[in-house]
């Protein structure tokens, strides 16, 4: 039984750490039940924002597996999968595809600079048949400002047609709208998820299956809120406020940022733990950032 | 008992793969042993030109541990242990520990991007004191080309004051050599393995303690002449001559290349095999190579 597509706004899921800087599961089970609560159509548990890259891989089949037997729907999940070696991939891969994930995020293997469009092919099929899961969905992880390495629009294209019903998406995280629109022009019915929600309305203009973003750990309601009204007259005006907030925190490191504001949230400052090698904000920093970070909804709600 | 430390001529073992892309570990033992005997002092198998970012995590444990058991001295090896993430990185470095191997090589975390030497710091320390064994000997690798963060100069000596006799030296794959002359200067001891032979004379008159090269795979024994000699009123002339060879096969991609002589030698032609998202040279490329090689000799020895 072939099930929907994920759409509309999905979080790639913070990770909270404890003491020791190991994953803390209750809360991290936790903040994906309330974020689904608060607005998110899916969750992409294992992405860039949940250092899912500093994480072992008997951490991250463990998590996952703790996940859905705490009763989150894995058909609304899309698992961060990628890896440098196709065998961790696959091993990552195949429990995705065998718990009726709804998809599984791939990164290319991004140890090795200067690849070819050809190698990156290869090793995509390496994983794709070495998994040989016909429930397996493949989202394109396309983030070149982090892998270095990413998918052209060639190689998009010829993944497209070897592996049709397989590779049904990308997340891109480029920065780059201009690439954006050139891949959801190039092939309609791919799913294009914005790895910003900057670009969510133009995203969905075009075509597109709506955002994973980085933001909807913390205003996931807010996100939510344009991707229900887009063809509103007021969507343009929904958008640029929703851009304020990202801006309004823009000069500290995303991931330490975002994790101060959940520890803001929940009034508690271990919140702000993260794996080398990333630092966290300290006390000053995040007062700082939570300040601006409040000015942005106050101002907002003025206008 | 302290051991020796490794010093001069190493090679970073390139993988064999079979038909099915895993590593062919009866290939890959002989391979070591051979290099071993003709030339190298020491070995660093799971460097990058040994594909091991490509490598599953429990690929290389698994394959440490055939090495040690089929005879090839462990503290003459210096393994690359180095991921993205420090409980992989922890296990690898352990068994390496517990095995008594001469070191490990230690990439930096590399898939997130612009992260400040403190983080790097800070992940170097986790694993050192995650694997809390004193014969643990940590070596830096360098290699911005590749991984694109590296150790600065002040992080190298924040880390050599904070765990002296633990962090014993650097690969210095950086290809620049006013930054490894900086190193040596700045840190007396400290054993600077150039990761190029083409900088093995200056590194060894600045007080080096040699090379892990790539070259080493296919002319171990060239290599370990300059080495030996390096002292000698030749030297100069013989470190010429040894970059005439690199220099032939400059414009392949230096992996498949290697892999491509070593199928030459051995009248082999699925040594030419590698894992995506590398990709094997073919018969024409291949012929150019072996060609161009060989001419790099001839004209060596006319001079």
């Amino acid at each position: 039984m072939k099930q929907e597509r994920l759409r509309g706004v999905m979080a790639p899921v913070l990770t909270p750490m404890k003491e020791d800087l190991t994953p803390d599961l209750p809360r991290w089970i936790s903040l994906c039940k309330s974020l689904l609560s608060e607005g998110c159509t899916g969750l992409a548990p294992f992405g860039t924002t949940s250092e899912a890259n500093s994480l072992g891989l008997g951490e991250r089949t463990d998590m996952l597996d703790r996940l859905i037997d705490a009763g989150v729907p894995a058909e609304k999940l899309i698992i961060g999968a990628g890896t440098c070696a196709f065998p961790d991939t696959v091993t990552l891969s195949a429990q995705a595809a065998r718990l009726g994930c709804g998809g599984i995020l791939l990164l290319p293997p991004f140890y090795y600079k200067g690849v070819s469009d050809e190698g990156i092919f290869r090793a995509t099929a390496e994983v794709i048949e070495r998994v040989g899961d016909s429930r397996l969905r493949v989202y394109l992880y396309h983030i070149p400002p982090v892998a270095v390495i990413g998918y052209s629009l060639a190689l998009t294209e010829r993944l497209l047609k070897a592996y049709p019903g397989t590779v049904v998406g990308m997340k891109d995280s480029s920065g780059d709208w201009t690439f954006q629109e050139s891949i959801l022009k190039a092939f309609p019915g791919f799913d294009v998820l914005s790895g910003t929600e900057k670009f969510l309305l133009p995203n969905l203009r075009s075509g597109g299956a709506g955002t994973i973003s980085a933001m909807a750990n913390i205003i996931p309601g807010e996100i939510r809120g344009l991707y229900d009204s887009w063809q509103s007259p007021d969507a343009d005006r929904v958008q640029a406020r929703l851009n304020t907030h990202r801006e309004a925190i823009k000069e500290w490191a995303l991931i330490p940022a975002l994790k101060a504001l959940r520890a803001e949230r929940h009034q508690d400052q271990s919140w702000r733990k993260v794996r080398p090698p990333l630092v966290a904000l300290d006390d000053v920093q995040s007062g700082h950032l939570v300040s601006k970070f409040k000015t942005s909804f106050e101002e907002g709600a003025e206008r």
